[in-house]
């Protein structure tokens, strides 16, 4: 709770004029104002940035959403839109001075077509609560972050959520069909369509990943998958982080594209070994975990070609799940790294960045040297197929120090996950979190065109603000603009 | 020939001064303004609309481009984008006052990196190009429009071409890692990266099918795959086209992918057996041709399984290629639906819209309703995996009225598909072909964010104006207006 906006001690300009605007169009009981009713919404899952906002809406229909956001409008409201609030990078932090819209009562699947394979719900609905109701179809909606069991499909859609199963599936953008869409001014569009393709320019693509800096979704059509007849995870030891790196883009240039393909470190596995008891290789430098999904005949032999791989990769170890409970073990451990790093380090501080697979090796021998530097211990779990990083720092924030130590490490990270090729982040936004490294990632010009684009969908500049886009004065202030030609800063690193 | 743009009998202002302003930044000889030498130009594949440009600007490389666009937005002369000129929708038609940038000279394939199964190339390389550069590795490039031995890689990424395989593989869309695009005013930006994800909002994605609006793409890295081991095709028979568009929704429903899915009504297929010889059933009121790909075991086993769908679905013949050589002329046939059609009519219209798979058969029996009330033939071959629709219609410019009644017949298919929850272009683009019936597709407001968009890229206006995105006045003109409860107007339709 470090950065912490300060609670309004008045009442902000607009927002009791918009109390008056929203009578009769919105029931008294979703308007919410006392501090002990809005405290609940003062952050999402980054709790390190906190602000009270003044006015909290939770509309219980369409209707509704346009007249929050018509109103907003009228009197230069600034909105905040929240789905479950679990993100990771603060892009539901309120505004101190504007609405936080959350949308957890439009929460009704309204309908899924097993011959379309593809549901239509409203935003609020739990993402693994689609799966459950297209259980009895023998389908269910792929993305599968790991709160799926709390996280919104709303939510899912303004960060374009990713999870363990998307090196197969694809990320939310890719199982999102269409969405009806309020606009700051109170108009309804409609992004996507239900075939294939549209024409026009996409804007459902640029929609999702958006942050809720363009509209508010209020219905989304998902494409629905159906469930494989089994699967089976093959484990693999290697005796460094480079070789499991190289097995893991030797899996993809055979062709193989598995379910999940997940890598933990050795401090990864010896932290969440004695946990979780997963059955993992505590001797071994590396582990990947590598899914195969599908029919009884393909699985085996997938399996059998992963295996092949592994072993011709390295791999000083290989164990093969013999039942669906050991494949469920062998995953408990890479889902529960989390929880596990809470019980050995007071703090942690989750990183998430992505890179091309093959520097994999490189860029975690590079994190290695930089525990030296930093002096603090990282323990890393990677989405290894997808290239998407989750190291986590582990810092003890009752130290002097540390907790800069922490977030210099971290931003050096993702710094090195541009130098690279890569992203600064794989799946959970860039919000208020990763602002800064905005400046390192973009040029200019290109935030310009983001600034630009922004204004195309919202014209006053009322939606989620502040967030995504670092103004110049920021990037000027954090010292940082993007290098054109990383071979000219870093001689040593290959150019993708 | 009929809508032809008339060649200007003067130099367009802007057009004198621009010649002057490119002296010593582009070559003499890339720059192209007597008629003999711009007639090439005047048309792509969609001849019925030509326009004679006053200059053609055939660019070496990327400094050129840039010196173009900055003299171009310096003069206020519009620019038209062109490929290879294969389009089918009039997206690479000139402009009468503007330069034709073609980019055929931008033709070399950068790198190929086989770990990481990408390619950097330039717009100008052909299509298939890529996949044969791509071979020795044992990779290619997916998207296969059947234009592929001549089309560009920077026209397929301004249609967001389709192609057979694209039911398993994707769009264009769906292929491409980055691009690296010049704006109008010559700012180099990257959209996209070579990491799965991106964090800010997702410009590459709206950038892929813009149609040449938003910017001039001077490099892009796209995906390649493995080649698979093997491929076999089901070809099966069916005494009506909607048992054969049910057969299609049983086969998705079933949870398999082929690697294509391919229709063709009886019209189409006796249009094509005396042409090529395929082997084709003359006695089915539809036929399928159904891909599967993959290693020897999971072909066996899809085969299999897509067998016995067809079998459940009430197919009245299968036959399953024994061969390679079998299985490409199964394909030969499909792929000359469009030279036999010219073998048995003197004119033919196709056209390109997209449907949910689901009402494939109800589509079809609407069309031959229409048959009987335009007076013209259709046949009708399919994309029918991604409910895409390329019905042919059957005319003779020659006799009076033929040419009108076609032109209606096919907005009459268009309109059709956006009621059926469809949309009016799987694959070809918008261009100028299709601009009257975006006025049916989108909404006011829809088409004002696409216009606000393109400006948040082309502040002035000038890359391909006039197409894509049509003006009120036009949509007034055209007496349409998109419906927005189509339940409404049509009962009898069902909601998708």
């Amino acid at each position: 709770m470090r950065h912490s906006g300060s609670a309004p001690s008045v009442e902000p300009a607009g927002i009791a004029d918009l109390a008056v605007a929203l009578r009769g169009q919105v029931p008294r009981h979703c308007i919410l104002t006392r501090t002990e009713d809005t405290r609940p919404y003062e952050c999402d899952g980054l709790s390190l940035y906190r602000t009270l906002p003044p006015m909290v809406v939770l509309p219980e229909n369409e209707e509704q959403v346009v007249a929050v956001l018509k109103a907003c409008a009228a009197l230069n409201v600034p909105v905040v839109t929240r789905g479950a609030g679990t993100g990771l990078s603060g892009g539901a932090m309120p505004h101190a001075g504007g609405v936080l819209l959350g949308l957890a009562k439009l929460n009704r699947i309204k309908s899924i077509d097993p011959a379309s394979a593809t549901a239509v719900v409203e935003p609020g609905v739990r993402n693994l609560a689609i799966s459950e109701a297209a259980a009895p179809f023998g389908l269910y909606y792929a993305p599968d972050p790991s709160s799926q069991i709390a996280c919104s499909i709303g939510g899912n859609i303004a960060e374009n959520s990713g999870g363990v199963h998307c090196l197969k599936y694809g990320l939310t953008v890719h199982n999102i069909l269409s969405a009806r869409v309020v606009t700051i001014d109170g108009e309804i569009i409609e992004l996507g369509s239900k075939a294939p393709d549209s024409p026009g320019l996409d804007l459902l693509s640029v929609f999702i990943g958006s942050e809720g800096m363009l509209g508010v979704v209020t219905e989304a059509t998902v494409k629905l998958v159906p469930k494989p007849a089994t699967a089976c995870v093959v484990m693999a030891s290697f005796d460094s982080a480079s070789a499991a790196g190289e097995a893991v883009a030797s899996v993809i240039a055979a062709g193989i594209i598995p379910g999940g393909l997940e890598m933990m470190d050795q401090r990864a596995v010896r932290m969440v070994e004695p946990f979780v008891h997963a059955g993992y290789d505590l001797e071994a430098q590396a582990i990947l975990l590598c899914e195969s999904d599908g029919t009884l005949a393909e699985v085996e032999h997938e399996v059998a070609q992963m295996r092949d791989v592994f072993h011709r990769a390295g791999a000083t170890r290989l164990q093969v799940s013999t039942s669906e409970q050991e494949r469920l073990m062998f995953w408990a451990g890479r889902k529960n790294a989390f929880p596990a790093a809470g019980r050995i380090s007071p703090d942690y501080y989750c990183m998430d960045g992505t890179i091309p697979r093959r520097h994999l090796g490189r860029v975690l021998e590079a994190i290695t040297r930089m525990e030296v530097e930093y002096g603090l211990r990282c323990a890393n779990v990677f989405h290894a197929g997808d290239g998407n990083l989750h190291p986590l720092i582990l810092f003890d924030s009752n130290r002097p120090g540390e907790v800069e130590r922490a977030e210099r490490f971290g931003a050096a990270i993702l710094e090195l996950c541009v130098e690279v090729g890569g992203t600064i982040t794989g799946e959970h936004g860039v919000g208020i979190e990763k602002i800064n490294q905005m400046c390192v990632q973009f040029s200019r010009e290109e935030m310009d065109v983001f600034s630009r684009l922004k204004r195309a969908f919202d014209r006053p500049g009322l939606l989620n603000p502040e967030k995504l886009i670092p103004t110049l004065a920021r990037c000027a202030e954090y010292g940082k603009m993007r290098v054109h030609n990383a071979e000219i800063r870093f001689p040593d690193l290959p150019r993708f």
